[in-house]
């Protein structure tokens, strides 16, 4: 899955979800260990009064076309491990479950990333506050502006956040 | 999607999910209000090995093979609030959703029980012990032998707990 775009240049397209049953943040990033761009990025909103069958469907049907858009070749998401109570946790569960069921149709693979995780990886520590990682989101992608609602800002970090896991993957097929 | 097989008679057919990331019970039930009887029942299995994406998307795609197999006019599927922790009311929630988003991509309502009333409605009392659920549901279904693991019995029961909410849709259709 990984192209070759010329001599010594390997470049692997991520799709990051930040899933959510009202907003889901999505952002594709294109990154070959050295820099990353954002291809493009946004959130799929479901109608709060919709059977929950048809907003996860809808979740799951909007990540499916985003695929087939944009081709990518692996899918990374957050794993969430902290909830208010149980109900919020079923619900996110089941927001997270649709973006990876929508890769799993798709035979693209996903990787899950802690939030801690992704904050150390993207802003340097695991403890940095929400406008951090969005400020460093926007230095990394080298936009010009934030790119919206946080949820999208957080898309796009889990995506950095697997760029980056690749970093040796990438020196080994430079080497 | 109600079938009129002769005069006067009605038959809903509901598949009925007690989902779970290792195994998820199903059950096809067709019911008229009078009577109801088992299509067809089993499992699906995941192993938990493989990654959570491909163990969900395993679980989508066999429920979805079910729909088409078997048709239903509905799907049931218990509505679960309690779990023993955030952890694994997450994973109930990502089970849940792979059985609704199969629903929803074949344009199947969904409809959903609290626990309590799957238990009054088949029991005849919401703090029935499952031992006398599974009893009822033997009963119900004029079947012979328990129909195998727990999860399927459960499963059985919210398409009978379906199928009474519709008693008084069958009784008007039929007057």
């Amino acid at each position: 899955m990984t192209s070759r775009k010329d001599a010594g240049s390997l470049t692997r397209r991520v799709l990051g979800i930040d899933p959510g049953l009202t907003i889901t943040g999505w952002g594709v990033v294109d990154g070959d260990g050295t820099n990353a761009s954002a291809i493009g990025y946004g959130v799929i909103r479901t109608k709060s009064k919709a059977p929950r069958a048809e907003r996860l469907g809808q979740i799951a049907e909007e990540v499916r076309a985003l695929i087939r858009e944009h081709q990518p070749a692996e899918l990374a998401v957050e794993q969430q491990f902290v909830a208010v109570n149980v109900r919020s946790a079923m619900v996110i569960g089941e927001a997270r479950a649709a973006a990876m069921i929508a890769a799993a149709d798709c035979s693209v693979p996903v990787f899950e990333f802690a939030p801690t995780e992704i904050k150390q990886s993207v802003a340097g520590w695991g403890g940095a506050p929400k406008e951090q990682v969005q400020q460093m989101v926007v230095v990394q992608l080298g936009l010009t502006d934030l790119p919206g609602p946080l949820d999208i800002s957080d898309a796009l970090a889990i995506a950095l956040a697997r760029l980056a896991e690749l970093r040796l993957e990438f020196a080994m097929a430079r080497s």
